[in-house]
């Protein structure tokens, strides 16, 4: 069945040869999904027939967001430590460990539950495709159990065992990283697209250069892609680390030497920014500007986690990264979808010319540019127009 | 009839004689609403019978947010300047000529429809008081007319005649000053609660003390009670006019001298802080911590305006009051609910002890403390305990 989606002011499809500008802009548009795909779309006066239609009221239309950094499973509470950070601690990471303790002793329906909530809630913010990290379990069985629970809403499971040296391996971090490149990768791989690390060795919960790297090298070598944390702290080796490997993203890249912008651009691995992260530890922003200039590939995702960014809301990332990070509202836009999409490597989402997902995102508001101008209003949902025409397929 | 809300995780009563702590908060609570007002609140194990009872399913309660600035009538589309800004054009107030073009072309039914969207949309985000200025009108029937639309959503209707000169008063601002003050405000006063002017000598678009001065003590002799705009764009007259005149609020005090500052602490005028207008225009935020270590009070407001800040989201204002402006979480949550209620002098409204209004918000969480922690996730949203029970009366 073919549904023809109509009533949209205006149309992102983030695909420059379909519209205007890099966003591929088409104003009062149409678009027909067919099999959960677009089958076309364009100016609504040169909209094919389809076999069930639906309006949208005068509103925009943009290809859903893709939110490819996330840590949605997890159990506990930390507000009352982010309530104390605001009011002038210092955070370090360390207060992970609470969220560890929590997870282990949580049964999968409770995980299973909270992960569910958090990716409709996302859902209802306009975010269709969702990257979803282990990291808080840190024993073989937990991490494997998050993974088998994140792989039930999205293929794009990452492992993260190396998020940090758990508290029982304090002292013998070697035995710790050796867990994590053996007996832990084995049991999660089956669950896992992804691997990634924590490099920070500002941090002593974090890991430094060469661990970082061993992780990464057992994880491809067992045909895991790669992806890592780097540079969020402080400059470090993470990001040239993540270029030399080949990783598809870096993420946080708050802290940059001219070193790590020039890999970025002689290379092939997304900067992903997640703004959130310094929005709430109050943190110095990441300068997008200077990996733009430089030709860099820029995406934005949460980073929602219970701990330095529990915002589930990609809206929020635009208006903080045109806000705080020297982007355009178009900058901002194509980083929080196609942006993503490649630093997912998933040419399937992201964008809405022909043979893309049929993941749309709906606006309250005639324009893209509301995202930025309309700062923690809700005006973005993820709309299925397949679930919404007539049942009849022929 | 009398309802009772149960479930309630954690109450913020605002009242420190009936919980702990300033929000007066009460853990595992309940509420009894009869007539629209409080008729108790407390511990849920000695709450009284009531006649139908609803459960929040172990959310957090809070008063809803008195939003206490407001620009919401008005017509016309502004995200093109928005996104020119953003890409590097200066702010001065210019902008205004165009909404306020487009406002006097629209039908009342236009203003209207839009006016009550944006309190829908704020309801929706848990706000239940809401003060709406004029403003973008500019002649006599255009003002009058805003004012009529805003007084029928709201008691708290503000003539703001001198919002700013109108440009075909260019080169003889005396004669908009004399039509504000004479037939303009004459026309206005039978719709509006309050009296207000943009005092910002600084800026050519808008009013220098002397001015402002004359419209306040018009306003007042017509009976009208006080607030200003002042401190915006550079340190100026307004604050200090303010507390002279026995303002019940000034709004924006960004740049404050000390003598600014000692003037608020000695009077009873409260600093309303526009955290919205700081973020769309790349302005340096208020110090409100300087503010509360002085003993001012300090209200949080959005500014909704399509010009310089058109977030309607007041947990958005609190996360920024939290990340950008020394607030802590419990400051934050009691200057937006409480501090706006001083600012608009309601005592029925901005607390939840037996007498006030039932404005209740719930949030999808189980404490306060999640307004801040989850920033751009729409948590909040106002609940109507009368209307969700039987309809029995008794
Ligand atoms: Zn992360
Ligand atoms: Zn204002």
């Amino acid at each position: 069945m073919s549904t023809l989606v109509t009533g949209i002011a205006e149309l992102v499809t983030n695909d420059p040869s379909h519209g205007r500008g890099p966003l591929g802009l088409v104003a009062d548009a149409a678009l027909v999904v067919e099999d959960g795909a677009v089958a076309w779309s364009g100016p609504r006066r040169r909209a094919p027939a389809a076999d069930a239609s639906i309006d949208v009221g005068g509103r925009a239309v943009i290809p859903g967001f893709v939110d490819s950094h996330t840590h949605l499973v997890f159990a506990g509470d930390r507000a009352a430590e982010f309530e104390a950070r605001m009011s002038g601690a210092h955070y370090d990471g360390g207060g992970i460990s609470a969220t560890v303790a929590a997870t282990r002793s949580a049964s999968d329906d409770v995980l299973r539950s909270r992960l569910r909530d958090l990716v409709a809630e996302m859902r209802g913010q306009g975010t269709t495709t969702v990257e979803v990290k282990s990291g808080y379990g840190l024993t073989v069985e937990d991490e494997a159990r998050c993974l088998r629970l994140a792989a039930e809403v999205t293929p794009d499971t990452t492992f993260l065992g190396a998020h940090v040296v758990p508290v029982e391996y304090a002292g013998r971090r070697e035995d710790y990283v050796a867990l994590v490149t053996g007996p832990m990768l084995e049991s999660c791989a089956p669950f896992a697209r992804w691997i990634d690390v924590f490099c920070e060795p500002a941090s002593a919960h974090a890991f430094d250069g060469e661990e970082a790297r061993a992780v990464l090298e057992a994880g491809l070598a067992r045909g895991l892609q790669a992806r890592v944390h780097a540079n969020q702290l402080s400059a470090g080796p993470g990001v040239r680390l993540a270029v030399e490997l080949g990783a598809a993203s870096v993420d946080h890249c708050t802290h940059l030497t001219d070193a790590d912008v020039d890999a970025l651009a002689g290379g092939t691995t997304v900067a992903t920014l997640l703004p959130g992260a310094e929005f709430s530890t109050r943190s110095p922003y990441p300068d997008a500007r200077r990996l733009l200039s430089a030709g860099v590939t820029v995406a934005l995702a949460t980073d929602c986690n219970p701990g330095s960014s529990f915002t589930s809301s990609m809206p929020f990332c635009i208006a903080l990264a045109v806000r705080e990070m020297g982007m355009t509202p178009v900058e901002a836009l194509w980083a929080a979808t196609a942006g993503g999409a490649a630093a997912l490597r998933r040419p399937d989402v992201g964008h809405l010319g022909p043979g893309g997902r049929a993941d749309l995102a709906v606006l309250d508001a005639p324009s893209y540019r509301y995202l930025a101008y309309r700062p923690g209003v809700p005006i973005a949902r993820a709309l299925a127009p397949e679930d919404s025409g007539p049942r009849t397929r022929s």
